[in-house]
């Protein structure tokens, strides 16, 4: 069987034979016995476990070979035509240095003989000086194709479709339907919708393979398909498309021009890496992480992506501090304030974290359709008042016993049950108003909104505190 | 079209007739419509309106309509038998009171017309005292299914997989086997894949659509079909079943049982509603949210499920207080510190929570495969020593411009550099020491890393200036 040239067998269960060594064991025994097999020159039975093997498993040993190893690795899978497989499989942070260790005569080879959105994937895949030399080696459909999708929207719908689909005229019979899919054959990657178009290649419905195998032999197209179905725009991002397959529980989606005409369709295996990605970035930036700093991404770009992002954080954190700098007679006079003034800017901090999770994940999966903006903002303000009485209770109470005087308790428990109402009306506006200015409502939002709670806690305890300071000396 | 016993056009495109709906506009506009349409008795035009518009889309209407309206749309829904799938796609925290409306001949009658697995779906969304008087009205194989499902561990591969497959005995050919498909009909929810047993019921392989197609009509299902199919066991985690049908992009995994027969299968929609699911699970439990605690879910219950966990929280930001109050004679001689701890404690969290943010999102989408966990562990903490060098120097700067003193930049230095590779292995260590000991990796990681990070950044920054307070003074 030739994977490569079936990438329809992404969407099928397992295109190997077996998975039995994902089932012996764990991962590092087979690399060990692969990898002295690559060692011993034992090549021919390397290729036998190799061909054993599902390419997602294979995918995962790269990164534990040496470069030598990895090369003799490529150019096995490459004999069995698995090259572009597994290395569609490798996590996006690993596959340039796996593609630099390949010739460009064998990398055209590859790209040729997978689809262009996964060509495409590779190309980007290299340093830009070297993506031309490749391309060249194409042949001029190819090479079409393939630059087709590199000059499509990153991220957008056009850009990871499969062209590979079946569409039929919608004045045909479902027998004839059934007899250009058998024609088709192995040139369509997903068979589970036959897609209708009219004369001129306009979308007007889609037909499940269900209606197709059980409608009579003689049933036009156009009476056994649904029509207008739900289709994304060739620009559209990746986001929207993994969305409506998501809530309407479809297996692929069209894509279609600015005109309606069929261009394509998106699978739900895509669709699922696109969920998994969004959830990724969004717990990312909420943190100020870049996409690429992963587990075993290397040191020195984990170390370039962050310091950036900290040196700002440092800067924000000296805002902080000017407002403490501020009252530092106040504590001079009053050491218990520098005592307890962690404890009301953290749990601020804690509320507003909540608050700004709980809001960030609503946008992504479209739970606030289900409630209207300004109850929302209002509920969590409310529940900031609500937690910030009960947990400024306890704090008065704790300070009251610490200084020993009921000033102190009275002036945290007021500068508790404010900053956690401030903490929640900056977790849930900050998220809101980023998406109002069509930013990511993720995006840097912890730090905004850590910073403010910190700021607003320290000051508003500190002023209350200064104000009554005579009572406290 | 019956959409209530076809449960398998969830997996196909839009069952309804068309979207426009959805498409000319905005919700809220539509809800107007049908709220004046069911105010003034307007059913018949209300029921047309209705008919034109997915169940995902109506779903969304139930939290914005008043329990009077939401109990003539479920009459509405119940006549054209779209009841049962509406509420299929309400969040789970709304359904429980959408249900109440209903009385239980009617939901009876709704849960026998669905799958088991989403009738035993609406039965737990009952309060416990009234799930005998609907199962009870239910016919005797209903309830029996609906049972079982009940009874299989909560999450399991069991509890959400559909029963409706199409399985062939394997000498068959693949001639009889489409036969077979056409005879089943609508009794099958997924044709995608055809599931090959031996005479005992036991799963010997699957044959994908496309292959039943293609193959010569003679070929033996044996001979057309994938042996040896991933599968998972009826008990596994559905996190289990998802990451396998994600991972080798699949459209649907099959449940087996003890002794390999096949029970049923888990279609890859579902499988996205689970990766959803894991994925808000994740950012939850990192900040110590319950999942039912959402935007449109109750006021009460949010402060129910956060106010125990703040109680918590406040107890640990007391244990981080007690740490600046053993040191409060220094800070009492040297009023810099106050204005500095936050700034050393919180760049710690920072670091921390970046790190927690990596590592629990790496064992959740099985990327420390790709690593070993001590090198991901000395990765991190490095990082925590090179931004806490680069951010400590700046903060050194900045302590010796405010203080006047080298030594005070030299302790900020120090403590800086301490606490974020201090920061970088709780980051870490707390995940993999919690999936270690077989806890959710995420559960309350979030509040375990910044305590520590409070803790050790005020200690080592207090006990540092404490030692050299005569050069502080």
């Amino acid at each position: 069987m030739n994977d490569e040239t079936t990438r329809g067998s992404r969407t099928l269960p397992t295109g190997e034979r077996s998975l039995s060594l994902r089932r012996e064991g764990r991962a590092p025994v087979k690399i060990d016995i692969l990898r002295r097999m690559i060692r011993t020159g034992a090549h021919g039975r390397a290729q036998k476990l190799i061909e054993r093997v599902h390419s997602a498993d294979i995918a995962e040993l790269f990164p534990n070979l040496s470069p030598g190893e990895q090369r003799t690795l490529i150019d096995l899978l490459y004999n069995t035509a698995r090259a572009g497989k597994t290395l569609r499989e490798l996590p996006e942070e690993i596959l340039p240095e796996v593609l630099a260790l390949i010739d460009d005569a064998k990398l055209a080879a590859i790209v040729a003989r997978v689809e262009p959105d996964d060509g495409a994937y590779f190309i980007e895949g290299l340093p830009e000086d070297r993506r031309p030399s490749v391309l060249t080696l194409l042949d001029t459909k190819k090479r079409h194709e393939v630059e087709r999708v590199l000059g499509s929207p990153e991220e957008s719908a056009g850009s990871f479709m499969t062209t590979r689909i079946a569409t039929v005229l919608d004045d045909i019979t479902c027998e004839a339907a059934l007899e250009r899919l058998r024609t088709l054959g192995d040139q369509v990657e997903d068979v589970f919708y036959v897609y209708a178009t009219n004369a001129d290649g306009m979308l007007t419905g889609v037909v499940p393979m269900r209606r197709l195998l059980l409608s009579p032999p003689g049933t036009l197209i156009r009476d056994a398909m649904i029509p207008d179905p739900v289709s994304v725009h060739e620009d559209a991002d990746q986001e929207e498309a993994a969305e409506l397959v998501a809530k309407y529980n479809l297996l692929a989606i069209p894509v279609v021009d600015g005109e309606g005409k069929i261009l394509g369709a998106i699978t739900v295996d895509d669709v699922i890496d696109v969920i998994q990605e969004e959830a990724t970035e969004d717990m990312y930036r909420m943190v100020g992480l870049g996409e690429e700093d992963r587990v075993f991404s290397p040191l020195s770009l984990s170390l370039r992506k962050r310091l950036p992002w900290m040196i700002l954080n440092l800067a924000t954190a000296f805002l902080a501090a000017s407002v403490v700098g501020v009252f530092q007679d106040a504590i001079r006079e009053a050491v218990a304030l520098a005592v307890f003034m962690p404890v009301v800017a953290g749990m601020g901090g804690n509320v507003g974290t909540q608050t700004l999770t709980v809001v960030t994940r609503a946008i992504a999966i479209g739970e606030l359709e289900l409630t209207s903006v300004a109850k929302a903002v209002v509920k969590q303000v409310t529940i900031g008042i609500g937690i910030g009485g009960v947990t400024g209770l306890l704090t008065a109470l704790a300070g009251y016993f610490w200084a020993g005087k009921p000033i102190f308790g009275l002036i945290l428990f007021l500068a508790m049950a404010i900053n956690m109402a401030m903490a929640g009306l900056a977790g849930a506006a900050v998220p809101l108003v980023l998406r109002r200015f069509r930013q990511d409502p993720a995006m840097g939002s912890g730090v905004i909104v850590t910073t403010f709670t910190d700021v607003c806690g320290f000051f508003t305890f500190l002023a209350l505190a200064s104000a009554f300071i005579e009572q406290l000396r």
